[in-house]
């Protein structure tokens, strides 16, 4: 059986993912899907629009056969430790052959190029990139361009042109570069992305609609109807199930109150002493939350975005504060020695022989839970957390049961 | 002009008190009264049923001439260091000359003995309490049986046989010792306490009643009309104009959403570093929480309880969490090192005199609000978190607007 594997967040999954998880399967001649998914809080920094149990039995309705969580620590990060943990748990199950990504090129060569270059770290890569930074660049933007004058100093002015600070190419080049640093046997694929681009927010399209744009329609009209076009049936089936349940989509506002609280009980030290909080962003936030005009999460990224810092990293940096994700846990030696675990959300049929080939294949101890795990894993102390305080900000959540999910859940078996 | 010093909650301010105030200024012959006053969070470990502005009014209308507060760093302590940061205040004005508290008893002279006897720690004063502590008896229980020991030992038997522990007894006791350490000049006073007793629940008197019963009775009915008979009309007026505004009396389940996110993501190693989380209370509490059966603060401690961590151990430890008190704020030496500021919350005419010379006779600076201090002064830090946590989980709070009160409000004035 040969098995592809794919990096996803699956919010929620759209027709969009379904030609990507069905072209993947075609170009590398796989009989199974392995998805390693993010849980509860996704790599913009937001929280997902419906937990991981319920995006996870979309993807099984829509093809995957295997869906593993990306443990927080990785899944709302950018780029870099994104990826690293994305990779290394696909090539840890011991059971994937080749992993595809859509790009919106769909051109590996100059990712492949790029990602030796950066993978080497030749002298002066990593104070080039920052001189770049300290100009107040975006991070893919820095990147990209220190790739780019390195490419165009050994004179290969075609890779040098390529695009590589678009959100896909960055996150190709960087799953490329995290599978040079382990030394992956995975084969490496890239198709380009159909129709949506990553961060469209309007709908041009019959069929195929970004996440982002399923998202605003979500919630701006509050009708499913209105996303029935983009999504599988099988998708819309799972949502209509949870709106009969009366629980509408997550959204950051349901975490203002939280947020807050946190934040008036917080000095600077202590926010400083957080992931993400970095070039005193810490006395921005203090000094800029208790004055916003209106009181709403909106308000304050608006408030606090500057050319520097993106809408997605001052997420982040919020995420980080809700979650109360210490720096100490987040080490570049903690973060490289990588996923500990591999936490299996779901699975098909077919997954469930796969299952269990991983787990004679798998380099790391595979678990159909957060109980009993076979030693402390910190990554998954930080998954269950997580999952807590996700459902004390959903509306509909049943509590405190749902707070012992992350315990009490089976994988879902479809 | 001679000045008589209270130390007060007015959570709310009742007939008791109005009693206890017009008696202390008549033995102590004190023409003007000054009250040293709890913010928004109270010694017993819980929020205040009104803001401390709200309180400021109806201890001026009651009677009181200058209203300044005790920092929550002393205020939501056990008796050692809320008599401390209380007693040295007091002293601090340079204008208060004698100070009086409620006891059981109205007796004086052994507190006196007991608090000489304590102050000078005699050998091993501290290893006999902690082995009392030791064998699970409540800090009020081993801390009296340790002076009775003491007293008995040199043959005091009469003295021995004082009622240390009752709850106004071991705060008087506090108050003295607080007094000897400082060297204060102030003349301590006593008066017993009539009618009510400090915890007691039900009213059986027909005017006096404790400001626990009344509380009660305010929650359970939530009819104003009740509490009519058992506090002063001023008292009654302001409570009539919150109601008015649609304001409900604050009470711990108004903090619970915030209480249980900071637990979702706090680790045991965070919990242990706050203030009043002592021998493996962190592990009790992260244990117990995601488990409960009734989703409540109330719950939480019932189930939290032993005869070892009282209500009001337990609480405290709870706001301790709530308003994230680091252990490291919180050492002997900086809380000895005493409060750095007096901050005023109201004046009444008389009281604008009493100022007036408070400003040149005191031994800190006097401030009249949190805005612009001569030099930062964490505590001051402190009550400014303690204050927008409270606003952040007030019904009918404005919002963000309540936040900033604490720069924004003059003191009151009537």
């Amino acid at each position: 059986m040969r098995t592809v594997g794919l990096i996803v967040e699956y919010n929620p999954f759209h027709n969009g993912h379904l030609y990507h998880l069905r072209q993947s399967a075609k170009i590398t001649e796989a009989d199974a899907v392995v998805a390693v998914m993010s849980g509860h809080f996704l790599q913009r920094g937001e929280p997902a629009m419906w937990d991981k149990w319920t995006r996870a039995r979309m993807a099984l309705a829509g093809g995957c056969d295997l869906v593993i969580e990306l443990p927080v620590a990785y899944a709302a990060q950018a780029a870099e430790w994104f990826a690293y943990g994305a990779v290394s748990l696909l090539e840890a199950t011991g059971v994937v052959d080749a992993f595809c990504f859509g790009t919106e090129s769909g051109r590996l060569a100059p990712l492949l190029m790029a990602a030796d270059l950066a993978a080497d770290e030749p002298p002066d890569f990593r104070s080039l990139l920052k001189s770049k930074l300290e100009t107040g660049q975006s991070y893919p933007a820095a990147y990209s361009e220190t790739i780019q004058a390195y490419l165009k100093a050994r004179g290969d002015m075609e890779a040098a042109a390529f695009p590589f600070d678009q959100p896909n190419h960055t996150l190709g080049l960087h799953y490329l570069i995290a599978h040079r640093r382990i030394r992956g046997a995975m084969k490496p694929y890239t198709i380009a992305r159909e129709k949506a681009q990553y961060n469209q927010t309007s709908i041009t399209d019959g069929a195929i609609a970004s996440a982002t744009a399923i998202r605003k329609l979500t919630l701006e009209s509050g009708a499913l109807e209105e996303i029935r076009p983009f999504v599988p049936a099988t998708t819309y089936e799972v949502l209509m199930d949870r709106h009969a349940d009366g629980i509408p989509p997550v959204h950051w506002e349901h975490y203002k109150d939280a947020l807050f609280h946190t934040l008036s009980t917080s000095s600077p030290h202590r926010l400083s002493e957080l992931r993400e909080i970095t070039e005193g962003l810490e006395h921005r936030l203090l000094h800029a939350w208790p004055e916003l005009q209106e009181w709403s999460i909106d308000s304050l990224l608006a408030c606090l975005k500057t050319k520097r810092y993106t809408r997605t990293k001052l997420q982040r940096a919020l995420l980080s504060i809700l979650l109360g994700h210490a720096k100490q846990d987040f080490t570049q030696e903690k973060l490289a020695s990588g996923v500990q675990y591999i936490r299996v959300l779901g699975f098909s049929k077919k997954g469930q022989s796969l299952l269990k080939r991983m787990r004679s294949a798998a380099s790391l101890p595979v678990l159909m839970s957060a109980a009993r795990p076979p030693k402390p894993f910190r990554y998954l102390e930080l998954d269950v957390q997580a999952t807590r305080a996700y459902m004390l900000g959903m509306p509909g959540a049943k509590l405190p049961s749902d707070l012992s999910r992350d315990f009490r859940d089976k994988p879902i078996m479809i």
